[in-house]
């Protein structure tokens, strides 16, 4: 029943649930000699925290990370890291009433049709907070990508309706949606708020993107590149579609078309989104992620209880109108595990990921 | 390197490539006591045999599939299963003049980059021909699922532009399309003889449904069941996307039209598509993917040969103008794959997969 | 480099060096359900725990656990379990001294050599400290085990040149060497006295055995329920020989004594060790380990520094004289995971690991 | 139920019986750029080949192989390599009186009680017949360690009762016992000779010992490298025993005198057996293991059949009376695997496995 690991070079390994003492991580095969403090973790931490806008669940969460192994003197020593978020804002009584009810659209059902019983408070092990290691051990794996010159950066490309229809990296930091189009900004607020005063919910769809990485990463056919960022991705809670460059699109596309001609310069253009036959290419590596929109609303659905019961639900509490928003982070920290991984894993050229050269002066015989 | 492997509990090996003496496959962890003959395999394989009908390549192929060990006297031993295809038809002569260049959108550049040279024939193990003993395998899975009630179908939903309109199960195997809509068959024909003429290929979308599953299937948070599905559809050559239920529909909608309500006989919608906080609802597990254009055009295209010289690429040789339209038994094999290794990862309700009983009357002391 | 994970159905991550913040553990794949509390582990870590006896090291830990999730309302809920031990002595002062110098016969050089430096306080990962979190994760593994009618025991067989002869399992709790020979356990006192006035240290030999197993248990060919015993047993820290049943005995024996012959009764004798091609047959697992002595000595002892200058050596600080004293928690543990393992991995008979019966009375549709 | 895959990086999958079709195997990982031919492997194979002197079965097997993919003009891609080696003498009339008998210490009885029944030609799986396909893996993985300068090589160290005295790497592939000891070879043949007239059979002791290793290869804590080993010789059939380096001889030694000092000229001794703290010290990696006597005897021995009624058993048939004559290059197979998939997994200093350069002039944009 195991299936807490992601990775099979560089792993993650997490547990944790919404409302238990603490989330806990280890980071294995990570090289030594990367400079790593828990300051370079708490970047992206505060980037998906919950509670910084209107626009997130109004859970307050500091998610301040500890790092408890691993890391000697600044440097990763090649041994597994050890982290440790604690839970400290643990409200559990409102969730006392779902105990024995299920919620439409929520693992409820699923989990304790599997488990035969679930830890009802905040969702347990399915709550969205289990995020919050996975962007903590993405932050290890960009600063193993950064090594070598490969940048992971995500970016929300559509809300709800809203599509983005500029396009400036510099802007993606300054909002609270992660929308590269500062015009839409206030759109989006705008349906944001009607969205909230509905106590209804809205899909997204988040972008992400690796440059910078070399031709040659990926292990077809099963491991292909993109068959583990698919993996990686989908694992995401509420993502339902993941595409690799043009996605959906290819469907209506003929050949003449979709393929990226390439010159002595180089490609003429990136429709496959980085990857052929699971290997890259190096040109940048893109993925979109289709989100569905919360399921816990204001707005009454029928359900069942666990006696099987027909019952109204409705959900109190605090929650995200829009998980897309914090998403941007999680999706990134995703990507990267899954490069870092296959970086890790990658042998011939390019392999070289920066270690302390050993200082022995003497050989053994 | 490795990454020929797919699977936890029920492992699938492959090894093989386009003009090499014969394709291999290992399925290990097939329980006991099923009965299985090369005839089971060689339905889904005939299914997806290249050369049937004008639509695809003329490359002819018996795929006559052997059984080498794990099967006595009809039935599985528990022990794993040796496949073998040998390749036939190998006209190696066709790639002579392709071996010093690069073709766009193929996966030329990427293995050459990745491994320093490649078998240039047929495109080595980056050819579709690969999928024959996925094929083959995913029909060991079938008939693992088939004993638990469980059914894997798939079929074309969109040809390029044309997307169906009518379903009945009954058409799909009726057409060498999978269309299920016979409506719109002569369209497909008509568009497919002018694409062939044109020298050109185009895009696909497929489905596959999983049925007659029960509750409680899949182990977040990593190896979600949408997870590994997407990762088993997203490793078919050609495929860029991947829904579950709604996919990219999500986006738009609100969580009050996306979530699947609840009665005590059942769920009264599947816009998640079968799969809530990764594990299975019980409801039809339904996937979508879309397929790029096949690389492989007699329309000329830039591109540069080995010594980085701008070269014009002409594709000769046998392709397939639309490579979706035999990837419905594959993707059909792929997803039978990853519920029959979820099945026999699973414990708890549901948990027995029929195991001939042990016959032996005294106990071990 | 990752390498902290053993098992495949039931897996045990762990983190953490001899110095750092605290020791952390991942258990996942645990069946929900179990009634697990800390005490439940306590029981263990208490019996591997240093400075109990003056036989041992005189470091003084706590090993106080902390179970961070997975466990809800006192039952494992079939999500990861986290782990946590605090270091809470953590005297680094000691090792200054050694931070430039190998320990003969230590990890230091080889640990230096493939990661480019060492944290040297204690020897960092490669200490002993690291098995507090086999125990804890291994006593896990019990509980499981316990709900099938397992039990898995262990006792030091031989201390140096002191071998037992009467056999006593109610014995082996009672003196602070897992003697079943209490006949010995003065003998064992003189000799351990003597061996910490010379500032030397010796091997031992451990034993563990599980009983109450029954017969069907193991994955041949490479996933043996031996190999993997001899793996995990082979992985604690010192060990330098593992045998299953007669192990070595079994070179100079003859075919008919070795074959355990069979009546309707049961097996007349055990040689096997309750394991026949890697499949157990129901008897009791017999395997045994050969500890090395341990290699901190006051004994001055020829070496070179990391500038390759020669050196001589004496370790000063607490150590065990005998590391073997400490081991058979450690043993137990280790066999524990294994089985737990291969349990959760079993298919047919005997597959069914109790897990809280499904309440829900409505079943999808 | 899946086990019949070995290693991370470098994986090995084996499938055949001993009286089905074929032996299959997939080596994936191997790197590009290795010249390989069928004569390569050969080699090791026809060490191994039974019929080739009195002392082992007289079933004759070519056991010739044939690399069906993953190599193209004499030199390996990073495909996977695919492996067939045809069963020609399938004398299964011999065993048709054994079907519902269960042979003491033979896997008989676990088989079926794990699979509720067996192919009971010749053994099935659990054959020694299935080590043919490691041999040959085995011999792929040598060639990936010759490339980096790393020789693993075995000998018989004990027959039954006879140990050998003098050493002499040249010896070993001069008598038909692998033994290094050529004053012991006549010895040997008396015994055996007696051995096959009483109808008995006797146990082993195998060493293997890899050189040329640079220092730093294995990854603690579980991934060790003398654990791996352990698990690999393990799971070689009839294999009871593991020891690295002094093994149970360390029981008896005080740490002053099992230390490995060391010079700026190099260690001093190699007690340890080349591994410390589970990562190799760059001297020579030795392991010894111990092997069971035969079970099949013409001795009548007690037993049940399948109805649980007592039965005497005689074992007719091809058997070698004592398998350990044959398992020196299986011995050595399973270590050079160990060692490659190491290699490749290794990250640092040394980590270069030689692979042919991209040739591309051009670099992507």
């Amino acid at each position: 029943m195991s299936g807490n690991t992601f990775g099979k070079s560089f792993t993650v390994t997490t547990a944790g649930e919404s409302h238990g003492l603490a989330l806990v991580a280890v980071v294995d095969g990570c090289p030594p000699g990367i400079e790593l403090s828990e300051a370079d973790l708490q970047l992206d931490l505060d980037r998906r925290k919950p509670g910084t806008s209107r626009y997130t669940t109004q859970r307050r969460e500091d998610d301040v990370v500890k790092i408890l192994s691993g890391v000697f003197e600044g440097k990763t020593t090649g041994t597994p890291i050890g982290l440790l978020i604690e839970n400290t804002d643990q409200r559990s009584k409102d969730y006392a009433d779902i105990a024995k009810t299920f919620r439409p659209a929520h693992a409820d059902y699923a989990y304790t049709q599997k488990y035969g019983f679930r830890d009802y408070r905040g969702g347990g092990r399915s709550s969205a907070r289990e995020t919050a290691m996975r962007v903590a051990a993405g932050s290890i794996a960009k600063k193993v990508l950064a090594a070598k010159g490969i940048q992971v950066r995500g970016y929300l490309s559509q809300l709800g309706p809203i599509k983005i229809e500029q396009f400036d990296w510099d802007q993606v930091e300054q909002n609270p949606f992660f929308s590269p189009d500062a015009s839409k900004v206030a759109e989006m607020e705008t349906y944001m708020n009607a969205l909230r005063k509905e106590g209804n919910s809205v899909g997204a769809k988040i972008s992400v993107v690796a440059s910078g990485l070399f031709p040659g990463l990926g292990e077809p056919i099963f491991d292909r590149l993109d068959a583990e960022l698919a993996h990686a991705l989908m694992s995401i809670n509420a993502v339902k579609g993941v595409e690799i460059g043009d996605g959906f699109a290819c469907v209506e596309q003929k050949g003449s078309e979709h393929r990226d001609e390439m010159t002595p310069e180089g490609f003429l253009s990136n429709h496959a989104g980085g990857v052929l036959g699971g290997i890259s290419t190096g040109q940048d590596i893109i993925a979109h992620i289709a989100l569905k929109p919360t399921s816990s609303l204001i707005i009454p659905g029928r359900s069942i209880d666990s006696d099987g019961n027909p019952i109204e639900v409705i959900t109190k509490g605090r929650h995200d109108p829009c998980v897309g928003i914090r998403a941007t982070p999680i999706a990134e920290a995703m990507m990267a595990m899954v490069l870092c991984d296959h970086l890790l894993r990658h042998r011939g050229q390019n392999a070289d990921v920066q270690c302390t050269t050993p200082v022995i002066a003497a050989e053994a015989e």
